[in-house]
């Protein structure tokens, strides 16, 4: 009986998906990601090797047996979509380093971060402009003009966050994470807005006024995205904090948190503001005030369902680069000149690395005149190691080149696929030599501080959650309060005796703090709630909070 | 400075969405589910409302504005898709359902839930497909072939599981909700295989061989789907124990198991199976299994994410039938003539009632004649709520409708229009006027178990995961165990003191349990691992895992 079954089964139509090509690619699809978790986790004691790099080459491998099987035809089992990308799998990511980071570290090297995301990167894209349309000239590539050269400097001025994420460690280089990371957010920002604006401003005659307005709607983007981010968390900590949510669903607040981040993110894109910044700002203010206010379950829930979700979106964006560098439709175009694919793709890559350096040693040595103690300075070796960690380029690059220099997916010009190919060059070239090479070259440049905190912030970390409600957690660190003390602050805080204008010239930091921590207990958290301020009563709240998952 | 600064803004090309119209869509629709979790919060304690009917409503409010505003053209922000539904909202739902069942309730109730969700559905089909054919001769409906009526039988023979899972409690009426929940399950799985016989099959001359050809299809697709779900349960548990990640990463272990379990449901798909079934059974293994492998931070993570995730997808999938259910396009066809549309729709709600009660009962009775003691039969009260708990028809049946009746969810036959507006009326009504009147009628019917079970349990419950990492908790039961005991169990076991063939005939359920344990405590679980197989050393894998936020 079994064959006629057979094709009685297959026979009948499938009524749940209309394409089932699509539902093998799904298939394969989820079969690579759950492949990387394993691998990755296999190679994890490895020197050299990191997630992102492991999800790269499986989705190459992959790229290449499907390139093999569909007789060279096809290489992706998905289309390349930005809508996917910038939509779907980017906001999970930026919302959970937002969600995770080190908020003290983060604030206290804001000036720096700053100078490094928005100037550093309008340095590098002028150098990469600049070089690519005096070299150009003498290559065979097509026509493309000024307009074209801006987007390219804008395209490779974008850093991958995402692989810096993974490559350095916020527990083993605090200092580095917290600048190359910022610096990464801060930089998406900028590089989608220069990138807009080079698309839309009239290029050909560019004048003080133009990059007034410039200067002005960069302002207006960041100072508008980031309220927006903070509004969005104090709403969501304040509608859970007044409900208290906590007696009757944790699922309630876990999604409420969810659903509130991520529609800070879309509004953003309503707003045509920058979703990057608007849901990262979002993540920060969820910790500080919102994560406080739901129950125990739900913090160990939100703290590993973002950080889970975000970790599938990171894998699921290097598995799909990989398979998307085997598009055989661009390659046959450059395939009659491959000289000059190799040479644009080298002077890409040299015009990153010269990029970079332009402005991260100047501007290094800018923000060392600001700091008062050796201590808060960046070494030549640690710049050497942000320049480095910087020179990956990634999604965005690939998203923006798409954009550029093909209409949805799909490209019949030359220049143009030459363009397209050299990015992907490019991306897989720096995130596997030069991700590779980032670990080694911090083991080799900084060895000591490799094994110094590592253990110690882990047990840190891990005490909190089960066994003390209310103990110090580095993700949950009050913004900019001292590293150690966590309830018995206020004494540290009384250091600070000399208070107003000349205070602010001296220790600029402390005193920015010790206004924002007054003015984040007397007015901030009454309302918005946060660590110290939501009463915990044992068996109450916590205990109804578990049955949730009953409804 | 403003209004130019606006103006260059408002000029950006947007580049991260292609389309601006779906991000305003996407906005609106996070905005009313987060809308729909509040007002859902606000009203918890109404005792009529649900969860369902707040997002059913709210969704028809927002229809009707979207309708006014649009000039009376489109009432939804969204097209309705079935891909949408059953490869994205459907999946996590019945995964949730499987993991936070109680396994050993259900299990006891196997056969009654098989009668009910097979044999049930079948007559259901039939009464519904013999009035329908019987009443539209005398109507004016259009052309309607013998295919079209035994579709329409299998449409409304799909019960709503969702709204079901809304409506009753696990812990206050447990025998209820696992009866009523598990037939919707097999149900959701019968209806579905029904539809695609139906469609496939040469209806005309129905014969003897093709009613074996039919039995032989299902038994294979019920066999096949389990089997499948069981092998990814065990798969996953088999991975997470051997590689031990715990030690390492708790959201790779969280990641795994979400992506295993949607591979199951994906695979199920591929080889033209019931997902439904498949990743229902995977969601049992898993919580008996691999749920005993991880960290404890990942089995909160997890119970708390996976219930998250179907209440979002059930609250989306409401919102979404609500707002679809003002579908001006439909809705002309039938303007005309209101008579017939309010007859096919009474039509239809009178055979749902008939149909449902036509096997409740009888089958209640078979059930009960099974049975030994007084205590384990279905009272007439019990049965009358069975049979009402079960009227309600939801997105399965608008699915199945929008694939028989509509080409991509467009139709221009006046018959097809009416078909899918009765189909819509049907919806509304049986979710609102039967969904509403569900807890008054349980409250009348059953007034003493109301209060008895749910303080207990609830507390039971909670207990759990912060305060002892081993403690009995519902959701982790061991398949068929008793109810009380947890590790003495064994002691329990010795009563069955005869066992053999004729233990089997006199107590088969506890026969079955005893050599089920038997075979788990001797086979599976040092393979696979499960609940007191996985050493427990505090302090070390725990305190490991949380770290994995910052990897």
């Amino acid at each position: 009986m079994a064959a006629p079954l057979g094709a009685v089964v297959s026979k009948v139509h499938m009524l749940s998906t209309s394409d089932h090509a699509s539902v093998v690619s799904l298939n394969l699809f989820v079969a690579l990601l759950c492949a990387c978790i394993v691998i990755g986790h296999l190679l994890e004691e490895n020197r050299w090797m990191n997630e992102s790099i492991t999800a790269l080459l499986i989705g190459l491998c992959t790229g290449v047996v499907i390139l093999l099987t569909t007789g060279m035809k096809s290489s992706h089992l998905l289309v390349f979509s930005e809508d996917l990308f910038f939509i779907y799998l980017l906001p999970p990511i930026i919302f959970n380093a937002g969600f995770q980071v080190k908020k003290k570290r983060f604030f206290q090297n804001f000036i720096t971060i700053m100078l490094f995301g928005a100037i550093g990167t309008l340095i590098s894209c002028a150098i990469i402009t600049l070089g690519v349309s005096q070299i150009f000239k003498r290559l065979d590539v097509g026509s493309l003009d000024i307009g074209d050269y801006l987007a390219i400097g804008a395209i490779f001025a974008a850093t991958d966050s995402v692989c810096t994420l993974q490559i350095l460690n916020q527990d083993e280089t605090p200092l580095l994470y917290s600048l190359v990371f910022g610096e990464g957010v801060v930089n998406d920002a900028t590089s989608v807005v220069l990138f807009n604006a080079i698309q839309s401003f009239d290029i050909s005659n560019i004048n003080h006024r133009i990059a007034l307005q410039f200067v002005g709607s960069f302002s207006y983007l960041f100072i508008s995205s980031t309220m927006l981010g903070v509004l969005a968390g104090l709403l969501s900590a304040y509608i859970i904090k007044k409900l208290y949510f906590g007696r009757h669903s944790t699922d309630r607040e876990v999604a409420l948190m969810m659903l509130m981040a991520y529609l800070s993110y879309m509004l953003a894109e309503l707003f045509y503001l920058s979703g990057i910044l608007t849901v990262f700002f979002c993540g920060i203010v969820m910790s500080h005030y919102t994560w406080h206010n739901v129950t125990e379950s739900s913090r160990v829930t939100t703290k590993h369902a973002f950080a889970t979700l975000s970790f599938v979106a990171e894998i699921f964006i290097f598995v799909y680069v990989g398979m998307d560098a085997l598009d055989i439709e661009k390659w046959r175009f450059v395939s009659d000149s491959p000289g000059t694919s190799v040479a644009v793709s080298s002077v890409f890559l040299v015009l990153v690395l010269a990029g970079r350096a332009a402005f991260v040693f100047p501007l290094s040595f800018i923000s060392n005149l600001m700091k008062k103690t050796q201590n808060e300075k960046i070494s030549f070796r640690e710049q050497v190691i942000i320049w480095w960690a910087g020179l990956m380029r990634g999604a965005v690059s690939m998203a923006l080149a798409y954009n550029k220099f093909t209409s949805s997916g799909h490209t019949h010009l030359r220049g143009n696929a030459l363009m397209i190919t050299s990015t992907i060059t490019v991306v897989l070239f720096s995130t596997m030599v030069f991700g590779l090479m980032t670990k080694p070259l911090i083991r080799l440049l900084l060895p000591h501080q490799k094994q110094a905190t590592s253990s110690v912030s882990s047990d840190q970390m891990s005490s909190s959650i089960f066994y003390g409600p209310r103990s110090p957690k580095s993700a949950t660190l009050p913004l900019l309060g001292p590293p150690q003390v966590s309830d018995g602050e206020l004494d540290n805080l009384h250091v600070i005796q000399s208070r107003g204008l000349r205070a602010l010239l001296t220790t600029p930091v402390h005193t920015v703090h010790y206004y924002w921590r007054w003015f984040d207990d007397s007015f901030m958290r009454p309302v918005f709630g946060g660590r110290g301020f939501v009463p915990f009563a044992p068996g109450s709240p916590t205990d109804r909070s578990l049955h949730g998952g009953a409804r």
